[in-house]
């Protein structure tokens, strides 16, 4: 029987071993973790609203039923495209067609030292480490006497004015403001400075510039102080140096954030050399337009791991790209295993949404644009439907609820290491 | 204002810094963490069907109204009576009252080693890592080829025969015969092995015979092969050995639980040798009949630290007797702020309950004693009702709703690190 191998069990890699369900093939999904992670939602596991039990699902509930699917939990380590074979750690397994779909990682821009003090947000693991961070923060400086270190402590700094450097500035200045408003005695939580970087001239690049705009005047409604066209030069334990209209400065600060870049994972490489597929600046494979790579017609790549140019720029490394395309790659193999060519990847734009905080966020229909109230209820529509489970669905709409009413949040834990590299842990 | 230091925000802190609510003193809470753990469902992080989050809250939402207490998240790490102040990591501060409630911590019988391989409950971290064990031994089943290691993989053993013990081996019976039944394509997870020991001869000590025999008997039923009056002698990451009846004998398993003993906290230690104060064997301060240490009546020694003998044996280590204590500590402070001597502690018997797993537990409540539904009825109701805030009820009770109509855990993440001592995460 044909055998597909997906590497990847995110939105890409998902999609793809749900659609090809009633295909005549035996699947295997190979993965390091046991679970599919719903990323968008990740912040909301950094800034304690979220458990990550609720935006987790183990892989094996999702394909349970699916007879001709196995999960490996295991990590894919070499490619050897003349057999055909995937070598896993623990075992080697031959394939027909191959899907990649591993997904993005942090990218320090060649300064990996950075990671130490300035975590991403990729994994749990980062995300706890994150939650950590910004909750001890508070705790220290509770019992910090000097005002200059008290200072230190409150000042959150975030790399990066994408959705995720939006989505933690607007969280973080609603934990201060209101979540610990009442919480401590020493210290005014809502003094605390929130600094939110971005090199370009405006905050969130992929949505047009009066949502951008829109997005800055929510966040300073916040108290975030939103910087553009500003490098930085340097971070560690005590904070950030920058660089902006030539005169170098330094912040002081105890919790900074990394939002600001991202690159395939390792295995992308491993296929790009392979393959000798050519690759875009940040590392990503560049895909024919049915999504294989050239000379390899049985190798998909596709989501995050993949460069594809669609209306003269690259397609962005969002979720509904991978799932469309995981499904487009299931379509491919089933459609020539009837004998028929596989047919061209046509994206279609189900349009872009950011939510800043309360009542805040920012939605781009091509057209049709807007923000404040509506668009947040639209985000929050769309992201309670397209969780994995029922279960969670239900919880996350609960813990959405008391949060709303209460402006507490339930998953305030500070738990595990908070310097330990997530690397470490994501082995 | 009268100075009131309790450290430890568990059962018993907690109960005690309510307690004293409207008395006029100034209230501390020292506490290492920044929340309140309901350790009786700890046992459900570890296997799966709860999140850390749902029962563990944070201490300063728990006094938040209480505008005379003031929380510090902070070590304690000596104890000058004389001036009658205790030193934190980063702070001292003097107290008029000092109320001891640190709880108690993994003991492995001066074989500090085996934690390595066997990880005890206690924390937060223990249960994630112990959740990551079990997870990730059915994981690394399927993709192992040899049947030896295979069966070492699926070979579980539990050292303990207490409550811990008891509701780890129905929780992981029940993973292994009706979580996990459809998830794997290579190994059966029914056809896991799991080993209960015990050293005395019989489960449950604390409770009257029939009902460990009761316990015994639904353990049984759900394939936990039960072994008493056995000795563990070693433990490795290959698995324990044990001696019964003279002859030693080695279980080879690559998931080994510690489930046997518990010691006080390290600050009991401080607090012993700083006031001279008479311990047991475990560790615990001997007190007087007013919970307070002979010759200082200003220090309370309270829950898990605290050795007090009542109707011929010493209290149990329990919520139960530790909130009481907190609430009589309390007490004992105002009534003497009033004038009148600290009054005596008297235990009352809530009775005591024990899980074993779906429709099955057993209740001990003197004269009237039952298992079975009845009993898992009982405690489900009393569990749900003692946690801290009505969303952790409500969420728990939909997890625990779903989990009994779909014999589903929605928990069941392999995150963070396996062997990572849980001492070094626990600081």
């Amino acid at each position: 029987m044909h055998r597909v191998v997906i590497v990847g069990g995110g939105f890409g890699g998902l999609a793809a071993a749900k659609a090809i369900r009633y295909a005549p093939v035996e699947v295997t999904v190979v993965d390091r973790r046991n679970f599919h992670l719903f990323q968008p939602l990740l912040y909301q596991v950094a800034t304690g609203s979220l458990s990550p039990s609720e935006i987790a699902t183990p892989l094996r509930t999702l394909v349970r039923n699916q007879k001709n699917v196995r999960v490996a939990m295991d990590e894919a380590v070499y490619l050897d495209t003349k057999n055909r074979r995937l070598v896993l750690s623990s075992e080697t397994i031959p394939y027909d067609s191959l899907i990649v779909a591993t997904g993005a990682q942090n990218h320090f821009f060649g300064h990996g030292e950075w990671e130490q003090s300035a975590p991403g947000l990729k994994t749990i693991e980062d995300a706890t480490r994150i939650r950590h961070k910004i909750l001890e923060a508070f705790e220290k400086a509770e019992l910090e006497r000097d005002p200059d270190a008290r200072r230190a402590w409150l000042t959150f700094v975030l790399v990066g004015g994408g959705a995720t450097g939006v989505e933690l500035a607007g969280a973080l200045a609603e934990i201060a403001n209101d979540t610990l408003r009442d919480d401590f005695r020493s210290i005014r939580p809502e003094e605390s400075q929130i600094l939110l970087l971005e090199g370009a001239d405006r905050l969130l690049q992929s949505f047009p510039e009066d949502l951008s705009k829109a997005a800055e005047q929510s966040l300073a409604r916040l108290g975030v102080q939103v910087r553009t066209r500003v490098r930085v030069t340097a971070i560690d334990a005590d904070g950030v140096t920058l660089s902006s209209q030539q005169r170098p400065e330094t912040i002081a600060s105890k919790t900074v954030i990394w939002a600001a870049g991202v690159a395939p994972s390792d295995f992308t490489g491993i296929v790009a050399r392979a393959t000798g597929a050519a690759t875009d600046r940040a590392g990503r494979i560049c895909v024919q337009s049915d999504l294989t790579v050239s000379g390899y017609p049985e190798i998909f790549v596709i989501g995050d791991a993949a460069h594809l140019e669609w209306k003269g720029a690259p397609l962005p490394g969002i979720a509904p790209v991978a799932m469309q395309q995981g499904r487009q790659a299931a379509e491919a193999i089933m459609e020539r295993l009837r004998g028929y060519p596989a047919p061209e990847f046509r994206y279609r734009n189900k349009g872009n949404l950011a939510v800043i905080g309360r009542n805040a966020a920012v939605a781009d229909f091509g057209r049709l644009r807007f923000h404040g109230r509506p668009a947040w209820l639209l985000w929050l529509f769309v992201h309670l439907m397209y969780l994995a489970e029922f279960r969670n669905r239900l919880i996350v709409f609960i813990r959405w609820g008391f949060s709303y009413l209460t402006f507490d949040r339930g998953a305030r834990l500070i738990t595990g290491a908070a310097d330990a590299p997530a690397s470490a842990a994501r082995r």
